[in-house]
């Protein structure tokens, strides 16, 4: 498939401090902010429909996040969404724990007819889920059935290129392993760590992230998101080692977790990434 | 009084992790889902009415807490706590504020004439208020006059013991000294340091980790609120040690809090607890 | 101008311990809250609008921050901050992102039409917003253009004291320099550091710091948001020395800074502020 490469993607987001609107759930909003600003761009949050509009034509980029939508908050993001579109600014997808309920399956249903995605970032039953495929969503964590692994990841490649090639938006589907794929391109990364599961919001952070780097590369989606995922799973491996030597555990990861995003840079994706272009 | 341990509350936990559904307060909703996983639960945070059985329906426990209640989401719980009490998962009720205003009085006597609580936690105030008794609730902490202490033990269980035997839901009362009492058995904790009051949120993880092991040993719901409650109270001593050591305060103390419950075993509350059944 | 001193606000705030109402946004309402317990006073947040004139009630000053306002909270904040009227108790309001929208300026525009406030605390775009000059909002963060430096702090500090002259509100204006003045009296604080801008809700949690201190010294409003800003300067320092030696960054930064306001007390303020009372 075509190569391609992730430099610049991190310099270009220093560089450019995109301002990113999300419009996201009140459990990690925080988080969400902060991991922002360590990844180089500016977080605002607002979810009124009466103004959704107007902050999402002050920013870079946008990042709809389902984790605790809802009937007002559905309508927000289908207003912000066409106004991304509308403008040309990418538009992030976070579809949590889409397949759970009718309400999820029909906001996504929705969110998929009115906005144009730039890239939708989810666990892989959440990504099957949003393209109406059976998957097997069990709340915000991906059920064993759906797990991708290095067996079937042949299998799982075809079907989400095939559901990406259809939509047209880059998917990230995270996990053990990570996949990023467009109709045509493809990566693979195994940086990460398992006890990054045990701190809630990672998946959240990351399409936050993804939406800052997409934001200020409009123009390299697909390396952006990876980008993102490379990223961050160094960082969790960065902070899993400094806490396992201080015995400590999630607490004090997700702090350092967000120190070593503050001092992301190309080179430690470039250095420290475990990524293969497929 | 009646024989009981606290042996296998967390091992079951660990193993099973249980999903817990939470509708709760945004002031502490990060610091919950972050605990829940560290004491070996999976959290979900879903509060709108259309979806919240649906959610309850995937989860092995529900926790309620009115922290940050409105109008919408009071209906969300009594949907959500039906819903529970239909399939015989156990639910959580966290009284916050409980007596201080109109809205959460109506709202308590919603809940408690809807749904069957297998446990209520709270400070000795909002516990009295939840059972119409004259508390002293100013704001989101005890009275003085409605403290627990050594001189006022015995006529507090008293009250404590009628209450739940009228009610059929445990009840855990938190403070300087903690009580778990159900209508025939009970339990005194020593456990904790006063610095944790300077957390916010403390009352509230301590009710998602209760619901937590609940939903794992649904058949020993005292045990699994004493266990809670010790195991609380350990993290926080232990916690208090290192943030003392390093001459910190209430910011690193959450960190190492939440570190303290991700290696919280049986055998910690076994050798680090300090409680009496009564 | 008249002079002024800051003793005697923080031991003042941690005698009394007020309780501070806040009606606040869901990013930064943890962090809000934990600063609140770590400079003495106690937190309550409510936002439903039959219940809010009873919390206010409760309480001894209150912060209504329009970070993630909706058309639900903006009638609660109304509701509270007649009742703070009515009991003579101290009103922070922090406008922020004001000037972004038409929601927020007219939201900002009923709440003053509304309210009597003691405090207003925010960026100086905020601030210009807020009084209808031609501010040059561009999200949460001050635009370039509105900056105060060494060279337009006459002009802006004339400014300042001619708006807060016609409102009667004490004013914050925090940035690289800081300025707190109300018609008469003027203090220039210059600590900080700049790495405090990596931290979403710095600003949010100094509104809210300024309330607690109001609240407890209800005679000595610019004494108390001084004493506030120079507290939070000095953590901020204090923080990223910490930080430095660590090779940190934001997340554990957020930590020390909470750790730091917990050891905060007036002697603190005498000896490392860093201000002029101009």
């Amino acid at each position: 498939m075509a190569a391609f490469d992730l430099q610049g993607i991190i310099g270009n987001t220093r560089k450019q401090k995109p301002l990113v609107h999300s419009i996201t759930n009140y459990v990690t909003a925080g988080d969400c902010a902060n991991i922002l600003l360590a990844c180089g761009a500016s977080p605002i949050m607002a979810d009124d429909r009466s103004e959704v509009e107007e902050i999402t034509a002050l920013a870079g980029g946008l990042v709809l996040n389902i984790g605790t939508l809802n009937s007002r908050t559905v309508e927000s993001m289908l207003l912000s969404g066409r106004k991304a579109n509308a403008l040309g600014i990418p538009v992030v997808l976070d579809p949590v724990g889409a397949g759970a309920t009718a309400l999820r399956t029909e906001a996504v249903g929705r969110l998929l007819s009115g906005v144009r995605f730039s890239l939708i970032r989810g666990n892989i039953s959440e990504i099957l889920a949003v393209h109406g495929e059976a998957g097997n969503t069990g709340g915000v964590d991906a059920s064993w059935k759906d797990r991708v692994t290095e067996e079937n990841l042949e299998e799982v490649l075809g079907t989400l290129q095939d559901l990406a090639g259809r939509t047209g938006a880059v998917l990230a589907v995270t996990g053990a392993l990570d996949l990023v794929v467009d109709g045509e391109r493809a990566l693979l990364c195994r940086n990460g760590h398992p006890q990054m599961g045990g701190i809630t919001g990672m998946g959240c952070m990351l399409s936050a992230v993804a939406g800052a780097f997409a934001a200020a590369n409009p123009e390299r989606v697909l390396e952006a998101a990876a980008a993102a995922v490379v990223a961050m799973g160094i960082c969790g491996e960065q902070a899993q080692i400094l806490v396992q030597a201080a015995g400590g555990g999630t607490g004090t990861m997700k702090a350092h977790l967000l120190d070593r995003m503050c001092r992301m840079e190309d080179e430690t994706v470039e250095e420290e990434g475990r990524y293969e272009i497929l």
